[in-house]
């Protein structure tokens, strides 16, 4: 509600003088694509993590024990959460590539954007079916259909908008990393691509180059669906192409790692596999695997209070009878829950801070780094199952413990391969953290500490239901709530071992002076904030 | 993976040469707030949004008719979701408008956020407790226990970190605009900021000042407590109280405005009523109404698939004795369910592309922008009753045209506060809209036609639901998903309207040159992408 300051003639000179400013493109239908990747990055973790319901709510009646046929349940309903969850995360991955490549949109790109965001929150369905009827490959089918479709989406949607294909992904890749912390990768490409775009899109033209992100989406589909005939036999196979879809660029991605480290460094071998491994070999952009991250993160901690309010909230007539309309009473009877929710949404919230204090740290994310990434939030999406399993149990002593050492294996393993992520890091320290954070760094001790707290307090408290047959699920919860003090104490104590830690500077000085591999320019940039 | 290219101490170099780098700023624990920021809008969207799930799941049997009764039911429910949702936006405005004053956040601030976040996300318990027992205030109670806790930690969190009041907030509010599509609202305040921050952080010196927000919070708490007795007739009061501290600062900005009309441009009464509503009249971070937005667009459509998840997977004992094993015949009977979720995805999808294409044209969100945002947000999050009203009585023919009204005046009210935003912005469109989107510019007609196709297209279905008595909900979803096609026919159409339209820019062009109040430097600056 500022007054009037300056004439209108120096905004359009302003406007002018910077080609390719948002106002400009908007007015020519050209839109920086920063919003719609948020919104796909939001959509995308939300379903991956949705898929954990169908599991939480498996219906274990009371009575009955929590024996190996529900065991078993669980076990396959889990596998297939994680494989989708993964296959989704694969998915964003794709996309995140393909829009490293794209650097702006139109209307028609936002729709095309919205129609795969359509077929890929229709994952979650057949991923039911799966569940539900295993033996029918109605199921596997249909995903294989949605697949396909994401795929055909995606290969209708980039050329118009591409670069030079490799080159370009690779340079258009460190523009985001270029901005680091001052941008959510949205500000480097547009700008980088601007002069190489046409101004008016025509989506029909420049068919010619088709990066592979679509055609790698394409080949699942060629790959699953021959899988799918009517013989149940099939399905399992199916399952295992997926996984192999999976795991196959990262293997390929760790065994040229591993040459390179025993022949010496050099170009990872792109160029030679064009077609369907050169962007496989980029990084992704970091400020997209925050959001994703994010929005998983988010959508746990809400699923929770969504159970509460499903769960706990006591029905009207059961107040009037059982507990004389006192709502208190009948509150008070499910105490345990709401200490349970408290409890797995201080592990929750802490774990997303241990990641966010983690990337803080990191200038870029590997390939490994990424799947590491992603098969922590799988774990971080079974919290919710923990919850249900303690709260769930709170009847039955035997099975208590039982539910407990579940919880600590999901927060075990979520938190390790978060661990797992900053080791993976320290291996090419150089090019992929601040340098505070490396070998000797002021941070270094600190972080790893904070790393170190949940994998430690989850095998402590899976040894005392191991001990300790006393060991309850409101000791746990109290335990999970108590960690944010952890945590605060563990600040003081780090403060007075990096005292003593920066004595011994002089000894592991020589580690931080040498110099790093691919600490060149695109490594270096993220530290410097957009001069904005 | 790239090769060495440049020695370690270039890098050291170029890290000290920039002032309050990532780097520098991560090594002394002092950590730009713009991650913290998004997973908060992620939270706080989700929270807001998924309290419409009590609303959705409100049992009513085939059999029983849509009567009376259960019209006041979900009336009720719906009054105190839509008053919810508008709690939570205030809590989330506060948030907002704390951060803007924050700059960089350490450990402490991000625990402390994280302890706000789990309160906030236990607002929706208590919903569903004055939901389930209106008669009983405990509800209301533990809201405002809620409230108040929010304030404290609120009112915890900033001093450590704060500017000098009013003029800080006014420039830092300054800053994110001036970054513009270019960051996400987080890059200039950290640069901007920390030539005033202390370096190490103590969150118990400086208490001096305390902004607004955390004032306001508290002064709610101290507002209802005092009206939850044990006589229910002090509850519509502090409804009424709820709503007053919703609104209010809306009319006295809006009062402030329409004087401001009258009288003459001049300041805001900022300083004259500093402790309340100094940053009442900041507009809000254009960069954070978009990651709200976006977060409650979402969740919005993920709830349609949960609902699909849940209800339409057939039972395995179903499809062997009604179907004969068919899985295909048995999800075949729930066909109509799936065309609804299409329909319902394609209208929460399209609804955010308007929303999209808006905010690209918007620079700055004023405080009447941002209720009305707010609004059209809130009747979104009414799309999964919509979709589960279109859904639900597709048996009972009496009802259907009932629910596909409903629906359409749910997408209809959604829309008209988006097309509100869009007029209230033109109303000062030198302050608040790109050059293009203003009265004559080359996108106006354009994003006027986009903005009506809602309103116009629910009122067409409302009236058809009158008029045609064999108006089904089948007919009303194939219309959803018929409307992205609309889109882009009405692009062709548009562009050969602009055509004409341009032929008559003679008469409009001086509405166009005419020198814009507040043009100035912080409206013109986020022309300028970052130049990373």
């Amino acid at each position: 509600m500022s007054g009037p300051q300056a004439p209108e003639p120096t905004l359009e000179g302003q406007a002018d003088a910077s080609a390719g400013s948002p106002d400009e493109d908007a007015a020519e239908g050209i839109q920086h694509s920063h919003r719609m990747l948020s919104f796909s990055d939001a959509l995308l973790s939300i379903i991956a993590t949705v898929m954990i319901l169908p599991v939480t709510h498996t219906e274990i009646s009371p009575e009955q024990e929590f024996d190996k046929s529900v065991q078993r349940l669980l076990a396959t309903r889990i596998a297939v959460y994680l494989m989708t969850f993964l296959i989704v995360t694969v998915a964003w991955a794709a996309h995140t590539r393909l829009f490293q490549v794209v650097g702006k949109i139109d209307d028609t790109l936002a729709l095309l954007n919205l129609a795969c965001m359509m077929t890929i929150t229709f994952l979650p369905f057949t991923f039911s079916l799966m569940v539900t009827f295993p033996e029918v490959p109605l199921g596997i089918f249909l995903f294989c259909m949605c697949v396909i479709a994401i795929g055909a989406v995606q290969v209708s949607q980039p050329p118009a908008w591409l670069g030079s294909g490799s080159g370009g992904c690779r340079v258009e890749d460190r523009g985001p990393s270029r901005c680091g912390m001052s941008s959510l990768g949205c500000c480097p490409g547009p700008t980088f691509w601007s002069p190489q775009l046409p101004r008016s899109p025509r989506p029909s033209s420049r068919r010619a180059h088709r990066p592979p992100p679509q055609s790698r989406m394409l080949s699942w589909g060629h790959l699953l669906v021959p899988t799918a005939p009517q013989e149940p036999s099939a399905i399992l196979q199916s399952y295992l192409l997926m996984a192999m879809v999976i795991v196959l660029p990262h293997v390929s991605k760790a065994a040229g790692w591993c040459r390179a480290q025993l022949v010496g460094l050099r170009e990872p071998p792109a160029h030679s596999v064009e077609v369907f491994t050169f962007d496989l070999h980029e990084p992704l952009s970091k400020e997209r695997v925050e959001a994703f991250s994010d929005g998983v993160y988010a959508i746990v901690a809400t699923l929770l209070i969504l159970d509460i309010c499903e769960d706990n909230v006591p029905d009207a007539k059961d107040v009037k009878e059982k507990f004389q309309g006192s709502l208190v009473a009948a509150l008070g009877e499910s105490g345990p829950h709401f200490l349970a929710y408290f409890g797995s949404f201080a592990t929750v919230g802490l774990l997303w801070f241990a990641h966010h204090s983690l990337f803080l740290h990191i200038r870029r994310a590997t390939q490994p780094m990424g799947l590491l990434n992603t098969l922590s939030l799988a774990f971080v999406g079974g919290l919710p199952l923990a919850y249900q399993q303690t709260s769930a149990f709170t009847k039955q002593p035997r099975d208590e413990l039982e539910s407990v050492r579940i919880s600590c294996a999901i927060i075990f393993l979520a938190s390790i391969f978060q661990f797992a992520i900053w080791t993976t890091a320290l291996l090419q320290e150089g090019e992929t953290l601040q340098p505070s954070a490396r070998f000797g760094g002021r941070e270094h001790a600190f972080m790893f500490a904070k790393l170190a707290l949940y994998p430690c307090a989850s095998l402590l408290a899976f040894a005392c239901t191991c001990v300790l047959s006393s060991f309850s699920t409101a000791i746990f919860h109290a335990m999970q709530i108590a960690v944010p003090f952890a945590f605060l104490l563990l600040r003081l104590l780090v403060r007075l071992a990096l005292a003593g830690l920066r004595a011994l500077r002089g000894l592991v000085g020589p580690v931080l002076a040498r110099p790093a591999p691919g600490a060149a320019d695109e490594a270096q940039s993220p530290l410097l904030p957009a001069p904005c």
